[in-house]
């Protein structure tokens, strides 16, 4: 295919999205099963794609986690194939009625779903994005063209390949899923300023790559992912939800965006909380950057800087400072979060309650892990993003969000007074 | 104000969304009560305001459309009233649940409407958008930055003035109602780049206006207004609903964007609905630019050139084109269309389907005139402007197109396993 444009491409997505708009549910279903039988028949060459990857990432020194969010094994194709049979599940949110009326003069004005058209995705290292986005997009009726992330380039290359055929094979045109990969940066370009082809654009990935996405493009863009994630431990936190919660949110998984970066405690339980918190996150080997209330509780913290609560760091480091009060709390949070999500540890009503009313993030929660933010934990399927912005979609989304409405009006003559 | 930049009075407007998102909708209702009674008080000032914006249009030149949309009589200020207390009457969005279930940990999920925060608006001629737009942002919960056309500035100065005066008499802080008039271009540049400050921006006004926005804006944006609208008249259409539509959808008010720009005609009823409808139109005023098949059959028509198909005339001008089928209609819509409105006129079911089907625009209508596609026709109370794109809203937007959602996690020590 690169003999093409970057612009084709779009205009061929654009095309092809006249088709996935018109298909049945039924169709739908049917387009992703066979994606799901062909990612399971191609396994091997899926795998074999990405050990290039990785391997090249190695070399690369691109770290750890990178790695992690890199690496398909069949685990993990198996897992991506069962993504797509959830989906395919999933109630069809096209042509679902969410409004309407009748108008005084007769006129009969009905709101249903609409999808999209064309949504753009710009990600980078997980590969696995490159299928849940094309199957959500597919499901709620949208072409699709997809930029994925250098380090996955050999793995994303062979899965939209793999993908294309299939689609084809089921009888939709192969050019509902584009990607803009094979041009680079110039890719990337033609995505962010396609008025008139993307409508929407989603970037997945670091602060850095949505800031880039967000300024440059022109067409809507949903934010996503930056979690610079707080938990607040409030007076009357128990020792066992805190030390619970907090130790969960860091580290079960510390690479994505629903751990907790910072935790703040209140003064008056700094002494009790602070060792047992701190101590369980060192058995499970989290560096804690701390602010002097917590240097001088513990051994082995590193004194935090002003960075320290900027950053998103995932991994293992965690910055932990004591604040006076709620107030404090919330004042914090208000300057340092992305809006992506917050949790109170307390059992003061009184306290749960303004947390959830003042806290302005996507996700606010009291007593209960970050990590639960995620398509799959609210029942959703697979996961389009996590919004962190407040047009359209805000927190987990899924396939509803790859929607729009239109309004049709049915009338009989009628003309306004 | 002078001393202030216009990065400060972003600044006050996100302080000041903190209090109006904490107003009870009985608060939020007594507010605009006392705008309302303000500006029935004022309303000699605003007239008198208003005038000099109007003698300095009529020296501009500017013309009779601009004029009439910039004017504010005693009418039109008990209009403006009238409707900010419809928009106090209308039921508050924000709080209502609009989603939620258990997770199966027990997790209590709820999704809530919550006020986007800061709204920002950038709007051309008519002062009355001043007056519509804060009343909207308020009720919904938001505060405002308000930048209006320099052709009204006078007006909008009082306009605004007024309504500070009342949210601060209805203890409410003043700062929840922003202009950046004053600062002229750097205030509008100021609106599109407070990232962190403007939650969502809606132009409103011009197609260069809203494109200007819309490509340099690194806020969230509502594409709204732009409408080169079509009406299609199928080989069925009846004499009569053809020529009254078409003349309703043209004659009733032509300088808004819902008014007709372009009406498509089935050839096989051309020689019986042309002359029917053109000369329905001429009697009114309207001149007709028409494709080679319509100066054939009408004296008195331009002859249409290309850019005739893609003007958003906004004058007592439509432009006529004959179709060979509904195919050739769907396509010249797909070509020219803002996606604003477009309407057949038919009485056969499976082409009206079809087109409620295939037409991508944000109100598809059967029989009815286009002029209907308005906040107030749909029920919504005064409007916040129809969006044409489809991200967040499409179509006529009302008070919960101002607001977002959040989620909140109510647990008792939940943790992901």
């Amino acid at each position: 295919m690169t003999d093409q444009t970057p612009q084709a491409r779009l205009e061929r997505a654009k095309e092809a999205s006249r088709a996935t708009a018109a298909l049945t549910s039924a169709d739908k279903a049917r387009v992703l099963e066979a994606i799901a039988l062909a990612l399971l028949a191609d396994a091997p060459r899926i795998i074999e794609a990405n050990g290039r990857d990785i391997s090249r990432g190695q070399q690369d020194g691109i770290g750890e986690s990178l790695i992690d969010r890199l690496r398909l094994d069949e685990k993990r194709v198996a897992a991506l194939t069962a993504a797509v049979r959830e989906v395919a599940a999933l109630p069809d949110p096209v042509g679902r009625v969410v409004g309407g009326h009748r108008m005084p003069n007769g006129v009969a004005l009905e709101q249903v779903r609409v999808p999209f058209g064309v949504v753009g995705a710009i990600y980078e290292a997980r590969p696995n994005v490159t299928v849940d986005i094309a199957a959500l997009a597919l499901r709620s009726g949208n072409a699709v063209v997809l930029r994925g992330g250098s380090a996955a380039h050999d793995s994303n290359a062979v899965l939209v390949d793999i993908m294309r055929a299939a689609v084809e094979g089921a009888g939709l045109t192969a050019e509902a899923i584009q990607t803009v990969d094979d041009f680079g940066r110039d890719g990337a370009k033609a995505l962010m300023h396609g008025r008139g082809f993307i409508d929407v654009l989603i970037p997945r990935g670091s602060a850095g790559l949505i800031e880039t996405v967000v300024t440059e493009s022109t067409v809507p863009v949903i934010e996503t992912g930056a979690g610079n994630v707080h938990i607040f431990l409030d007076e009357t936190a128990p020792d066992d939800w805190a030390r619970d919660i907090v130790v969960n949110a860091k580290v079960q998984r510390p690479s994505v965006c629903n751990a907790v970066e910072t935790v703040l405690v209140h003064r008056q339980a700094a002494p009790r909380l602070v060792p047992l918190v701190a101590s369980a996150l060192e058995s499970e080997g989290v560096a804690i950057h701390g602010d002097d209330m917590v240097v001088g509780l513990m051994s082995n913290v590193i004194p935090a800087t002003e960075e320290d609560w900027e950053t998103e760091y995932l991994s293992l480091d965690i910055a932990m400072k004591v604040v006076d009060s709620l107030d404090e709390a919330l004042a914090h949070i208000r300057r340092y979060s992305t809006g992506h999500t917050e949790s109170i540890i307390t059992t003061d009503s009184r306290n749960a309650e303004r947390f959830l009313a003042e806290v302005d993030s996507a996700v606010v929660m009291v007593n209960a892990s970050t990590r639960f933010t995620d398509g799959g934990e609210f029942g959703f399927g697979a996961e389009v993003g996590i919004s962190t912005q407040k047009l359209h979609a805000r927190g987990p989304m899924g396939l509803s969000e790859l929607t729009s409405t239109k309004w049709l009006a049915r009338g009989s003559g009628q003309t306004r007074g």
